[in-house]
């Protein structure tokens, strides 16, 4: 039993199914039937026009948002702990062509309103610095937190009256859906985003994360920029309809559902001590001794040690109720 | 009954049977079991020590090859129809930070130590141009001839003389393999190549394509650079299976032939008078005037024209022989 | 006597005088009394708002330009003989992150209507190719050619009508200006151009050239790019100084006057038999056998050999009336 | 008397006369006569072999110096008050092609092994992060200390112990070889540093600095990259000229000397209550209330604010004697 990460769980039955039904000739890239529709179903479940692309994981996501929204000669704020800044390689150097992560502070990977005001307010304007020019932040965030539409809307405003463009790393967005109760509108336009990168991957899917710009006009560019980055796959249809049959009957929902779930049951077991942060997604960080860990690893339960005493655990949609039933009494019984 | 490309049509039954036996948790990204055997697997087909990485698409290969092959400020010879100068929005540019492509001639996008040695002695060797550091040919070409291991040698023998690194985009590779009869190392390492971005979408996968590096210490470069390049997919062991499975009892070259031979039947339908060029791998190039083409498209035959009174029709793994037929004599027929 | 280049002459005694003028404390970058004044004289040179910058080089100059004028995706259209194209090493494609150059006919290295109008329209309008955004000519060309203002404007209309932004480089732009007699605006904006890189290294400066935003609103970006080239010199005053100083009393103009002379001395002197193109600039290209290249050689006079039978010679602001009547006599000898 | 910057300070005479003796024509670029003298004299200086390149700009020879050291997918520790990181806009990360600058503590903008092993040891070793390349230090620093021969080698030494490449920008750095005693070698190549930016501009000269490479190997790349930048300018020998008058009777440390004298006595004036930092070299950070510094500029003294109740003076190798005693003396008097 493996807590891991959720990038390594399966494809849950629906993809896998909508692979099959889509395994037929049909127009190469996104000409085909399923990518075509993408536009209006993501317009209709955001209740706004929106451009919607797929790509083959959410570092591309991000990476091909942070370009359309700052220059290569701009700078992104986001959270020190944030993946753009510490797990993908470089990626929004990359895309963006060289412009600068501004690193801002929180508690579980949050920015607040003040954390990210202090650092614009140490930006020079002058020509010797490079100026912000997007906000970046992760919903559900790196430790598991999520930001309310309140909390989003608060930072798309201060974005706005900062001038800088928005841009919310979804990877978990279904999770924080879950958990707010928010509706998608609510976590992501209506607080001011300018492009979501909303995770399908983590949550059951194969390999297909969609990029949503609320601003439409973004999308031309993004295709170009997509293309030359091969990111553009020649059997699209397969990317389209994943995505298209986890919206079907909300399975995206029910799916996060689930990790959520089995999240919350882990923390109840571990009691507010244990716990480094609020468990408000699917991760948990505990305080676990390295005796405490082994013991957890000799039943056969794995995960990755984070600092020091410390572990991170993350449920995904398929993570298994018995499984969880035998970990909670592992862990309550440390 | 559509011609357009190979690059549309469906999975082929291994690789979907592979994607179900892969469909169970794993190691994220490429630490799991499939993604792990590939350099072995390789190295055994090619017969010496390979690197082998998985991409979703086949500019990704190219790119990360070019990337390896060529600094920002070199440039890389190839010809003026290949599918990296007119066929990936600048990838090639994207992923080497720059470099210039310079366009060789020769018939049917194929290059010949003439016209690149032609090429090669144009060019000043001072710090005012950007100098020659990489060959890049595609076998078989963007017009469906192949090259074959002499020729392939000829240019590698050419490269190596002046310096260059030789790369060989191998998106058909699987028909030029069927097509000359030769050994996968004769056709790249043998002959010289660095690199090869070896095709496995086009042939029948879902979307997998291999980056083999002949030169082993290129690998660590190209995964930071396919990192940031957001093509490490969480899931890699759904590439991974797929190649794999391909692999196995040579379905790739079973897909290959049929694919050739689908296009040989038509070109014999055809007739010389009727082709502009040989029909060497699964690609065919013929006259037809626009009420030709028509009359072809009236019976249910699609494909794109090319240039004026001419068609181009490419024939894939699962091209119906029925329909072949049917084709076959509507063309005899014109 | 040496006929190189008008890159290596001497700076001209108005910017030596202008330099020391310059040597005292003030603001540094671009801050300081010379700085200022450019956007203010050039809008009154040129009769219209324009933003002007001042770079240590014409490759900058043009870099920025074209960085300014087309994205990473994008591709810009210029002459086969472009000097971006075969003399820059490169730096279009890294100042614009990739960009493509696409490269058109005609005759002295200038472009006309139809050879730019045969380049765009075998441009595939979809996204696997980069897509024109930019149109880059050279006044004069790189073969001593000038574009009378009325071909200039034909140019810029096509761009117009085409969605292309439109770039001169200018690298001798006062030896076109000087020739046909056309104002700075004809040459320019009021042909449609969006951006000329202004030489003065070329005609008697010591290092200055200027990057001209005919859209002021272009500049603001420029300035980050610059310095993030690190262009932004810190006592930069003393390129300010040396072009403000080439712009007081037509000193730029007298230069230029003095550069095309010597040149039409010699063309007259050469006789359209020897000449490969007229010579409407300061630069001469004449047919030379091996032997009578050699006998100019033994007199003195130095000078590129160009193609086989063929040299180049380039006059400057301070070329010798004597030397040049020696060489005139010298060449009638031939 | 303004103490902003010995940025806008003027040339020194011994620059201003080499302009004129170079003001005569030569082989363009650096073809010339004194570019040609560099690699030597320098090699003479340094006392190994190393190459040589002009450059107009600090911020040009750090970029380049970083973009031989460093590749597009790795990172460069530097500290996180360096130049570099806070006043170049990026241009790191431009001419690297998107390296990521990873940011180590230290008082005065010094690092120690100490901070840099904090940093370093904070790195995962994997590829969802840029692994650190190149050690960067700025000696001067941007405070104004110094890091002696023996801190320079310990870093060097820890540089090479985790096999990262070692850069320094010595944009002061002649303030540091007065205050050190040490020799160009020590505190350089044998402190184990691969690259050095020379600064001539700040200590007097017009627009010269230096990267100089003691891998004379990394020169080749580095000719390209510095030509694609737009940085050969094409009268060279200016540049070379400036640099050589300044290393001719020892100029160079002259005015070093001039300058770290006057600060020396403002800091005897100011007196160690007031000073923030030891000064070192020849810049100046104090306490100031808002009062205080007013009564400064009221007696026509100029600086910077730095933080709140804190300025920052620098002196220039012309700062006027005179100048000094009258500011030593109103700062006693506040």
């Amino acid at each position: 039993m493996r807590f891991f990460s959720d990038n390594a769980a399966p494809a849950c039955p629906e993809v896998m199914a909508a692979l099959h039904a889509a395994n037929r000739l049909d127009t190469a890239y996104d000409g085909d039937e399923w990518s075509r529709r993408l536009d209006g179903t993501f317009s209709e479940l955001f209740g706004t026009d929106v451009a919607a692309l797929w790509v083959a994981t959410g570092t591309a996501a991000n990476a091909l948002a942070l370009a359309a929204l700052c220059p290569p000669h701009g700078s992104i704020v986001c959270h020190r702990d944030a993946h753009i800044q510490n797990d993908e390689c470089g990626a929004p150097e990359f895309y963006t062509h060289g412009a600068k992560l501004l690193l801002a502070e929180g508690i579980g990977a949050k920015l607040t309103p003040e954390t990210v005001t202090a650092l614009l307010d140490s930006v020079r304007n002058d020509v010797h610095q490079t100026q912000p020019h997007t906000l970046s932040i992760t919903n559900a965030t790196e430790y598991g937190l999520v930001y309310s539409a309140d909390e989003t809307s608060a930072l798309g405003a201060l974005a706005r009256a900062r001038g800088l463009n928005f841009h919310i790393d979804g990877a978990r967005f279904a999770n924080a859906m879950v958990r707010t109760g928010a509706s998608p509108a609510d976590l992501s336009w209506k607080a001011g985003a300018d492009a979501l990168s909303f995770g399908f991957t983590k949550n059951g899917g194969m390999s297909a994360d969609m990029l949503i710009f609320f601003k439409p006009e973004l999308k031309a560019a993004a295709l170009y920029r997509r293309k030359r980055a091969g990111h553009l796959l020649s059997k699209g249809r397969f990317l389209a309809a994943q995505v298209l049959a986890m919206l079907d009957d909300d399975v995206w929902l029910r799916n996060a559902r689930a990790a959520n779930a089995a999240a919350a049951r882990l923390a109840e077991a571990a009691g507010p001590e244990r716990l480094l942060l609020p468990v408000e997604a699917n991760e948990l960080f505990i305080r676990a001794t390295p005796a405490e860990a082994q013991r957890l690893r000799a039943q056969g339960f794995d995960f990755y040690d984070w600092g020091p005493g410390e572990a991170r655990l993350v449920t995904s949609w398929d993570t298994d109720p018995a499984a969880i039933d035998e970990l909670a009494a592992a862990i309550r019984a440390l």
